[in-house]
């Protein structure tokens, strides 16, 4: 089976370039990055100061009530270690009025308002300051869905997307993150205890190997039974797979006469 | 030149098809409309209606503080023609601790501010009904990116994705949307006398002409000069599906090995 380690140095510049052409095509100068304190948004800053300097990119940190003090403090490490400007605006006020409004709302409901508040804040932002919203989600979580629509997910573009957690884990040592933000458990601090791994039932490092064969080798489920990957775990993740392609594409259109959408690809509309 | 006039009663039928079977393929049963009380987001309404049956219809009004009442009115006739359930739940709270924190924000910022609040609260509620989330778009608007990004254009399936604002006119009057919100004139409501013509700086029985000679024509711009369309309407109408080419695709991934897009359509991921 090949490897899921990275050539870090070739990748980083590649995603550098990668964000250095995106933001230049748009005629901006500027990234806008929301800061989690968590390993995908400080890579992303990373990858963002690389490709732009420290000048031009933004960080955000926007604190829901409930948030953890770490996370604020691991965001403003990587502030600081980067020399970036930054802002701190809290969402609770967003937030609160519709939670208020439905007290009996479910955490996932809850964690999805916080994620799509962060959203608007950080489009404001990128109008203010003339920049695009960086994304931060990494190819597992897109896989598995494990994101919110219209929230975390949404972007101007994506330097992560490719990328499993592991290899995440992986460019982040290398660019220099901070090691407390590498080493602590993986969390969308949506709620107290949350971690990614406790909500999902299975390792990074479990699934990133399943979804490598599956995905990049092309393989199909029967073929990851046949390598050695347990049935039920091959069985729970193909199925969230499935459930969760909404997320990976746009919604569909009632077309009347054909699709319409090789107007974004016209050669007069570039 | 062909015409923009539909077989309406064919097209209606597509259409209440397609919002069937997509609601159903996701294993739902509900429809989530945010009425404005303008001529799309009722024809969406009035579609649903056939497709589901009223009782399966929810339809949201959420009016900011400077919504003008007429709107709301409008909404309501529709709520009442059609016999569905309805809330109205108000966005000024949601909106105004940004809009407020940032005083000198520009109507387009603070339009978007709201358009994303509404997005938060239909997707709530979306989960809340366990429905999916109408769209409301139209062709023309979705081809000029006269919508706001994760705002009033994220939806879960669009119904009017590919009709004209000239053909949702015919289909509304054909469904027997209340005429007084047919001849108005359109508007998003985010301002005080703000018009989508106005806006625009042309009319939609212009463009909307121009657009099906050019998208449904498959014509070039040079076509369109030769066809007798001006040539400094044809350049403004090409250079805004240009620059607003980000609202229709998804952001682009850096992709390092190759797309792995094709997992959405692999056949184990159906």
């Amino acid at each position: 089976m090949e490897s899921l380690v990275l050539d870090a140095n070739q990748v980083v510049k590649k995603l550098e370039e990668f964000i250095k052409k995106t933001i230049s095509d748009a005629g901006v100068n500027h990234a806008i990055v929301g800061l989690s304190g968590g390993i995908d948004s400080s890579l992303a800053c990373y990858l963002s100061v690389g490709a732009l300097g420290a000048e031009n990119v933004f960080g955000v940190r926007m604190p829901y009530k409930t948030s953890s003090q770490e996370s604020l403090n691991h965001a403003q490490l990587v502030i600081d270690a980067l020399g970036i400007h930054s802002e701190t605006i809290p969402i609770t006020e967003i937030a609160d009025p519709l939670i208020i409004r439905f007290p009996d709302m479910s955490a996932v409901r809850k964690g999805n308002i916080m994620a799509r508040s962060r959203m608007i804040v950080l489009y404001d932002r990128s109008a203010a300051f003339k920049g695009l919203v960086m994304g931060t989600g990494n190819k597992t979580e897109e896989l598995l869905g494990y994101t919110t629509l219209f929230g975390d997910s949404a972007c101007a573009l994506n330097p992560l997307g490719d990328l499993y957690k592991t290899q995440v884990r992986q460019l982040a040592k290398f660019v220099g993150v901070p090691k407390v933000i590498i080493s602590k458990p993986p969390t969308a601090d949506l709620w107290m205890g949350q971690t990614d791994e406790g909500e999902l039932g299975f390792t990074y490092a479990e699934v990133d190997q399943l979804l490598f064969y599956l995905v990049d080798g092309h393989h199909t489920p029967q073929d990851c039974l046949d390598a050695g990957f347990a049935e039920s775990f091959v069985q729970t993740v193909v199925k969230i797979i499935q459930r969760t392609r909404f997320k990976r594409t746009l919604p569909p259109i009632a077309y009347l006469d054909g699709n319409y959408d090789f107007v974004n690809d016209a050669e007069w509309a570039r």
